[in-house]
């Protein structure tokens, strides 16, 4: 059983297929960061990596990756040419901010500028109002929110900008896995917000990617 | 079959027992109004009651019925004595304005004054904080919100009485029944916020009944 | 009880209130559309409205709207100015028919040039494959699917621009209400899809219109 | 990535920000700890802390803390001032002592005087019958139940003052999770009680400090 | 297509098979009316029989059957013999009293006396207090209850006969279809209670012939 | 906080209370045990055991109680006197033995005789039939299956006697939980089946315990 | 806006494209109905088509089809050739008649032989005894049924052909909607059984055809 | 307790009855392999098995014994005689590549040839449409995927021998336990696709044998 990696991906969508460790056994992980390293120099991300995987690698593969622990992300052969755009990924609290990291990770290895803050959340609502004027020069905007979400709302009503909603697993009781965060930011009262998977801070900074190529005007 | 009413309720908990209309046929609904009508010359409130519920009605007993179309509710000998305090209904949409209606019409049947207040969802934030010294005037506050219910997070945050959240069943997609209103309420980032059940308007005035009991100072 | 239009939207988040009819009642909608033919002359959109609303509404304001029955939308005072960019909404079935419709009646309004390519579902993969350029040229895609909504993932994986997915309530057994086609939209196998409620055609163009925004360059 | 705390809370709505230990890591708790014993003099509350973070507190900091291993809740300098009325928490089982040990120490931790009342479920409802006049004497009462909850509603018709339910996780089968618990207590048979979040002993403290408030009289 | 009916039911399990009429169409119930009246003379039962149903029965047929329109069951050539044993149906309320008719009509065609008590809900505890002993009389009870299901766990706590619960789907928000009243009683606190299906009256009649059989004494 | 013990349930419904070890920490288990040791001289039982829970009991403790590996229950001061009857608990596989085992020895400790047949899953039909004169001779059966719990509705239709259902969350997939057991066994298509709890082995033959005492004949 | 039919499926699935009416609208079915008509004098099948529907196609569309009320399907261009192979279908009561006749007249359309038994649920085992050498003799088998769909697992058990589970959405409180007859069919203690989706009768033909291919021999 | 085989199982269904050690204790598997190991020559299979299992069997029975650590099986007594056709399991991405090997594991079991292909999500589909021939070529497909699992339809409109769908528990968020992809295969818009559990590769495999059955030709 050989792996058939989707070499054509960057060219055809605008981002290279990655890796996404954490469904994947400690076995599997260590073979698939072997045949990359072995096959390509193309710039590759790896995410949701567990210690179990990083501690099973070998050192040589170890020193080719750059792994960075909050947000369970590593990148072989370094990062993608840098694009045009500025982006800011905000999270409601402490709680969100491995996944709000793995956007950031994520931008970073596409070659995106992007700025993080944290702890907005709609409780104390001067908070996010302060930081408003920062958000607002961005070209794109990722809210990162558990529990309820109501970050999403807020922000979606005070922004011109696209705004892509990540909502997280980050809760207890009804908050429990993200559901609630999910139903609520696709519910959301402020129109013309989008939303991915939960805890899915890769997906939103790939969705993010594919609008920042519009910054190059109209296709036709 | 004959109804055994809870005649002692009032005394009991502070508000007498209700009848609930909307879960009842047609003929049930005529049997019991007819009963009280009869049996009692105290105040009791009707809820839910639906239009078909109505046209059965004798005029004779319709006519003793005060009947408020937007509320679905009716009232029988009047109401309650007046009791201190005042509360603030906040309706996050016209959409939620039926279920708003039914805890003003509670609250007004109990002898409580209230004001009510509509189209301050968050998706426009300026219109709740043009609001905001009236609500904060309250002694106890009931938010009204179906969708996400954002609202009801954005309100505890900003005010520090008592604060009722009503999720409703407005809405389409994931927020078909009110679910996802209800768990965003109760998932809240605002501390101390309560819930009652979806659409119960009734439930969060009776619930205010009971906190205003408090303004006349310590039990014991 | 007055309505309290948030008419700040436009300039705050560059689309206006709209007025989704399908959560109010004949009344309420008949009472909104009077306040604002007589109190603005600018755009209004309004979406899900029924036929008992469109049959309430005096002769006179009727004339001032045009009305689509397919999408269920009706337009006060004509559309925004035109914007840039072009958008193509595909949809996997006649029965999604609708929804899309929705989605472009909405961008029509938002000055926005689209098309609509229906009947592509996977199971005919030769289908979508034959309208792939067409779908390439467009600067955002939207795609409209109930049921298993593979056409997302196929999508996703074979154009570049940013996809927003529209899962739609066509379905029966598992997909009723469309339940599996929101949850298949967002576990897509295809990186960088965003996701919008079940049924809401009009978010999607939404979102759709935020992120023409970003023809113009980038905002700083 | 630097913390921003809510430093207004205890102003604008009675109560300070408290720190929701279990959704983080136990680098952000110690963190969080070390940032505010620096910062403030103000009393602070961290709970749902757990071994592995109070294991990771540098020894200097754990012995700022007051430490409570049944309701794991630690608090950093001493408690909020005395604040008039009392409180009755009521548990169902031995088994949803550690909830409503939650609420116990977020009232004291308030000011709050109260007292906890378990193992007074309704399959032997003499138990509760025996204490009815001790609860009946508090100005608010917090009934935590897991299961069935049906404490809740046999509570609820018995007692005038407000009534603020906790449903626990206690429970296998149907009632994991704690869901059937919230369920029960939402479709409630005695008006006016109202719900927080599943577990959330915190919060149902916080519904009451802000209940208590009305024992000074009416605001206006 | 003819039907093939369990003739030897009775002898097999101590009950004739009955016919569900709810799922079945007009002409379906229609078919089977008819070709039970022509081939056999033995009793039996007709639950959920729909007005629509009733109206298509010729009158020939129609004169045969004892219809019951609170229960919405129907009996053809009467009932079965006599059996010992006396059941007490106890049901929460008037909006479960359809439910509770059910069970009560399939125990009388069963051959059972039963007793049927409404309006016992425990937000007014004296009213089940009042009947306890009418309750505790009886060989077997079933509670018949809606929204919270609170009464089945304060019976299950006060009987030492079997209790069957019947949770109805009587209930709006999270009590919509009765899943909270099943799931109450599933997961209720008093030992030993055993429960049906929602809404399942006939089903609770049947579980109690099967008890009722164990009067004349243990089988070997 | 002392433990209020229900020490007058024996009378009140024909079963003690038993202690649920499963929902409760190691130090609360270890303090009942003990609190019961020192207090009665009644049988006691207690289920759902764990490991950590006997290894934290003190030896003189741990050697009055009389433990049961694979149901995980213990007794305390013996079993109650013997009662009338004879039960047979059918498991549908090996891996429901566990839970069916919890049945038999509730039933051991209550003084009933009964049987345990395993390994009659309807997917070999013919080892069911070859059990079934012995099922039918016992005066109650309980059913113990996961899965689809198929078991029940088959042995429903050819055993008079009372059944009761245990639905276990053995099983994957769909399956997880229980709730497919649960449902499929609420639902069964043979008339008379009554249900517990997932997994509550303890819980049925406390029903069966109740229907026992219906051996003696008829109450009045 | 032109429909976009997928002409070559017959040739590449061997099944041609079916028309679901079920979930479109009057219009669009009058239209597709009328384009087929037009363009092609291959068979067609329509499925799930209502009243309204066949009440808005004019009479000489109406004339071309051949409409079956009980399995609401119609077929256009009558019937494809002959294939070898015998099929039985199998539904466990009277409500489950209409899928499994959806069943029975899409292999009639694709020119299969099959049998349809009615009325042989597990609860009278020895009904579906009766008939086990017939529906043994069939190439292939489709099992009908809603509530528990035991009979599923019992036939599963029973026969060595392939077994395609049709769940239905017959039943009520838990069976509601069909999900328990799914999820049972799916967690099966027969091994081998495959599934379609709730009330999917044609797909289940549909997968029959596709194995019905195999009595050709080995492909290679 | 003993436990009772199901020692017909081949001679009736084609298939040998399996052990899923997944839901057994330590100590029942090692019984179980023990008790086969002595009592039977005929080849069987161990699904599920853990590696406590494994490392709990004495090495005498473990020497016996072939197992596969990636699909979790053993095989006592080595395959089943070769039944004719030949089988491709296709896997959408390497983290369904247990749930694949169980499937192939399974058929070699049973005698039959099949191919494994992994890594063809539709995401690439180039890299399906690479080995379409070689899938063509199969008597019957098994697609094993996990996520939106749209591998499914796309196969499903291309091919036209049988195609049984695994969905997986491959995934996060909406997609955690498999759910999405179940109800997307069962939801599939490709006519005639049957699905098995989640993760259950040794039922689709079953089921597979079933069909090969017919390659003999029709049954009469």
């Amino acid at each position: 059983m050989t792996h058939q990696h989707d070499h054509d991906r960057l060219a055809r969508i605008g981002m290279p297929e990655a890796v996404l460790c954490g469904t994947k056994s400690v076995d599997q992980v260590v073979a698939i960061v072997g045949e990359l390293a072995r096959s390509t120099s193309d710039p590759r991300l790896f995410t949701r990596i567990t210690d179990d995987q990083l501690d099973a690698l070998p050192a040589a593969l170890l020193d080719r990756l750059a792994v960075d622990p909050l947000s369970r992300t590593a990148m072989l052969n370094g990062r993608l040419p840098t694009r045009p755009g500025r982006v800011t990924v905000v999270a409601a609290g402490t709680s969100d901010a491995s996944v709000a990291a793995e956007a950031v990770r994520t931008l970073e290895f596409s070659g995106v500028a992007c700025e993080m803050i944290v702890d907005v959340g709609v409780a104390g609502l001067w908070r996010l109002e302060a930081r408003l004027d920062d958000i607002r020069a961005a070209d794109v905007v990722i809210a990162v929110a558990g529990m309820d979400a109501a970050l999403v709302s807020v922000l979606g009503g005070l922004v011109a900008s696209p705004l892509v909603a990540v909502p997280t697993s980050v809760g207890y009781g009804v908050a429990t896995g993200g559901t609630t965060a999910l139903h609520s930011s696709l519910a959301s009262c402020a129109q013309g917000v989008t939303v991915v998977n939960i805890d899915n801070g890769f997906g939103a900074a790939c969705a993010v990617v594919r609008m920042l190529s519009l910054l190059g005007g109209p296709r036709s």
